[in-house]
């Protein structure tokens, strides 16, 4: 007989009453019913009941086991009595009575208890992950993490993909997010780099010849804390495909993230097709690009009900500056005095003076428009507002002025504010879409210079003849995101294969031919020899996961997170270097100037 | 139609004769027969030939393209002549007559040709690795390699084996190779490490109630330049179960690397059932614990037909030394006086003073030893020694004494000398085989004290009750390694799960308490919890990759490899960092001491 276990704890059934079993497990729980012992005994796989009367040989072990102990039993299945039957449990019309009992390994007073799965300080529960793993809401998310990450692999591979892993000790990267360094022995003073993405390895492997890369990569990024990410390493679905166009990448893809999404989902429905909405749309509906799209609120440019009206706020924003605009936010259900005053009480948490509304309501036999905006326009441009939005009896409209690009995002905040306020969020869906044609450039307020909007090495719509146009602001990226329910899920471009194009790209920013060989000469170096029309893109794991499963925190979608100061308390890291590791490295540590 | 390819390369045949089709590759090599142009154009499925006559629109420019430029070709689909078709081709019984041709991507003057794959300097080879990896042989090494890590993960899924990721900025590791470090940013003067082996991860994995874990996982290690290793990183496929024992560990992973040996074999034999040798037995029979089973030649112990005997050098020995023995490395078909010298003089360029050797040889009816041992021993003994190892005319036996303990790897290497030289070893064919219990602990002769022997986080066999016995050196760890003609392929063992097993273990070797809990303190205080009895093992992947493609360098196996310095010179790395980065890392470069 197997020295553990002849079945797993998720195993026993009906059927096997009256066999003779062996299992080996954590008991989940000890409940004394009068002298009859009733032990939970769980592993990875499920939980068997087992007991232990007073006339059992190993009655005696049998009492001294506690919570989390790792014990073997051996025993006979019994079927329970149809009033003990818990439907709940996949065995539980088993129970199994236990003639031999022995302990695999005690545990201490635990520090965090697993059964029930008490509410925990997050310090504990990372100091004793082990512990909380065991907890069937991180067991069951780790476990369901793994699947999508396998299911991800199958459906890349039956798209034709193929799995090639790049190298991890690297090149410091020039653009991006700041690099974690790795110090080197043997060449004094110099330092490899931790790859922020695979970016510039899996457009080589499509310069080396190869075609459809993908890989489950690890990236890594210094950056400073951030509620939204875990620091230090992070996973993405990356990949990349050679002669595509921006329309491949689509089709090729939208059947292994809809499919994805479709098979963890838990039922909820998920996108067919997936819109493809341009960032000035995205911007323009939703003030955002990376819309919700589950809220129903779309904004629309109400300027022309205010040039010149009674509201002389807005009026004289429109009239003193070109590119003014006032959006409306229409809020379906939203009408009534309580909800815009509420609204607006949020808008000036949010450092904003107040946010505008009109709500209607039934006055008598008409439908009239209240607050203090629909007084000063009057009520035919009132009317005209509600025509053109489609409002009725009970909804209200929210308004934002002045230059888009300054109050777009807020705009989006009050939008989602009011979609989630009012309830008008079907959450139990997943919304997907691409944002299309980011642009290419974007003016630096601050530096007073052209700077990339994305990615420095994604193509421009037009290629070098836009580049050499006169308004390099108007030129769109071949550059997309896949946005799901409010968060970037992905992101990917069609890349520049060109050097010649590489080189006026950078230009136009400033930089040299000869920079731009110095900083990027691995790939500047490889375009030169034959390179594809190549493009990709990748995909955040963690966040996708934490999508389907439903967490709120990355740390509940992954096994061995860091705390949010970038520590492992677990295996106490980052230590102290010894003196003799510091010296095989040429390193001293210094304080920091003050500066 | 597709903006670059209705078809790859690889993929017309004759029922597509007469269609119109668009492909894109990279120019392989351009023929010039008499006005005619032939094209192998490539990508990464195959090759088709391109057919441009001056008739052809694009004549003008199918001229100008040279190796490795990337085009697109519009054309038609003919059959070649009977004369012409290449059967060594898939479309070899096609051509494509080119309509229109437009360049993608020209390229420069090749420093490293692509077509014919001559061999070139190994710093080209990895400057311009996105040239090199063009190359047929390495390109379809690379495609294998993912191929065979594929067919891993498939196989261990199948034996209920979940993929789970490990951290990759982690803590120093007090024990093994050298760390990479990782300097932190937000805790100054401290680092992370990079994981040398998920060791500590995986069994904690154990402890958090998953079962069954595997990982293709990348492992670091600071090392100085080695042939057989890449520096930097090399990647495992890392494995860990609960509940089990060694037996269910070999029952459940021979079929998996089997399985992965036959698939990619291409058709050379792999070994049914793998033997389990005790590492003693591995030493005295091929004075190796990674023998290479394809040598037939099996050593043995002689010592008695030496003992008092007239070779005083070896009745010496044997005499002097309680210790000592003789072994004899019998050699069949070695019997010829020139090969017997050839061996004593390999033996002396080892740095021994020679190898004592005797070959038989008809002499009319009888048959006789030759050489100054045979001499010495007289013809008896010489008769007792051929009978033993069951030799015949025409063979040799090499001879070794001292104490086994200092020879045998030196009659090993004799063994797998004599072996290769007279041809015995069947190269085409896959011997693996388990080399078990290994030494638990062994005697370190500079610091006179005794050392773990691998791993000090096996169960010792025999546990608490053989560490707290007479012998230390006796014990037995749970210790495996998994051997492929002559490699370690994988390597493995049952863990300690019990606290006060590995408090003692580490006691023996001069650890107290305090340190094991420094040292350990993750893993040692997860197991005051309940951890449940595992272990598992890692096999190689490079390593095995190298096996099956028939590679004879990582660097074949390896798509972005560094060099023996440790530098990638496709990517200029390591490089110098910059003030800035040095400063957030309170980081000084200093020259080193010289002590």
């Amino acid at each position: 007989m197997h020295r553990y276990r002849s079945h797993t704890c998720a195993r026993l059934r009906k059927a096997d009453v009256g066999t003779s079993v062996r299992l080996s497990g954590w008991v989940h729980r000890v409940r004394d019913h009068g002298g009859l012992l009733f032990i939970d005994l769980r592993d990875h796989y499920g939980i068997t009941q087992i007991v232990a009367d007073p006339d059992s040989p190993c009655f005696a072990v049998a009492e001294t086991v506690r919570g989390e102990w790792v014990i073997r039993v051996d025993g006979e299945v019994k079927a329970r009595t149809e009033e003990t039957v818990n439907a709940n449990l996949p065995t539980g019309e088993v129970e199994v009575f236990a003639r031999d009992m022995e302990v695999l390994s005690a545990a201490k007073e635990l520090p965090l208890p697993v059964f029930g799965e008490p509410d925990y300080p997050e310090d504990i529960r990372l100091k004793y992950r082990f512990l909380d793993l065991r907890r069937e809401t991180l067991h069951k998310n780790i476990v369901q993490r793994t699947k999508i990450i396998a299911d991800m692999r199958t459906r890349m591979a039956e798209a034709g993909f193929t799995e090639f892993s790049t190298p991890i000790l690297t090149a410091s990267s020039p653009e991006g997010a700041r690099d974690f360094l790795v110090p080197s022995r043997l060449h004094e003073g110099k330092f490899y780099a931790l790859p922020q993405a695979p970016q510039i390895y899996k457009q080589l492997i499509m310069v080396s010849g190869f075609d459809r890369y993908f890989q489950i990569a690890p990236c890594f990024r210094d950056e400073d804390p951030r509620a939204d990410r875990l620091p230090g390493e992070f996973y993405q679905l990356d990949l990349e495909m050679s002669f595509v166009e921006q329309d491949e990448v689509f089709s090729t893809m939208e059947p292994v993230m809809r499919g994805v999404f479709e098979a963890f989902a838990g039922g909820k429905p998920v996108t067919q097709e997936f819109r493809r909405i341009p960032y000035d749309e995205a911007m323009r509906k939703y003030g955002s690009d990376k819309p919700d799209l589950r809220n129903p609120i779309e904004m629309q440019d109400v300027s022309e009900h205010f040039r010149g009206s009674g509201f002389k706020v807005f009026a004289n924003i429109l009239a003193n500056d070109d590119k003014a605009e006032v959006w409306a936010i229409p809020a379906k259900t939203g009408g009534s005095r309580a909800f815009c005053d509420r609204m607006n009480s949020w808008a000036q948490g949010e450092g904003q003076p107040g946010l505008g509304y009109i709500f209607w309501r039934k006055e008598g036999e008409s439908l009239g428009g209240a607050g203090p905006i629909a007084k000063n326009i009057g009520e035919e441009r009132t009317e005209a507002i509600r025509n053109q939005l489609g409002l009725e009896d009970g909804d209200a409209c929210f308004f934002a002025a002045g230059d888009p690009k300054k109050f777009a995002s807020f705009a989006g905040a009050a939008r989602t504010r009011a979609g989630e306020e009012l309830d008008l969020v079907d959450r139990d869906r997943f919304e997907l879409c691409w944002i299309v044609d980011f642009p290419f450039y974007e003016w630096d307020e601050e530096e007073k210079r052209l700077d990339f909007g994305h990615n420095p090495f994604t193509m421009p719509q037009g290629g070098l003849e836009a580049l050499s146009g006169a308004d390099p602001l108007s030129i769109k990226a071949w550059q997309y995101d896949l946005v799901c329910n409010g968060f970037e899920i992905a992101s990917g471009g069609i890349r520049n294969h060109l050097p010649e194009v590489m080189v006026k790209a950078f230009e136009n920013v400033g930089f040299d031919r000869a920079t731009v060989e110095d900083r990027f000469g691995g790939l500047y170096r490889a375009f030169q020899y034959g390179a594809p029309p190549h493009g990709g893109m990748a995909a955040g794991i963690d966040r996708i996961v934490m999508l389907l499963v439903g967490a709120k925190n990355l740390r509940e979608v992954t096994m061995f997170p860091m705390n949010q100061q970038a520590q492992d308390l677990l295996m106490s890291a980052p230590s102290e270097a010894t003196p003799q590791q510091l010296r095989e490295l040429s390193l001293r540590v210094v304080a920091p100037k003050k500066d």
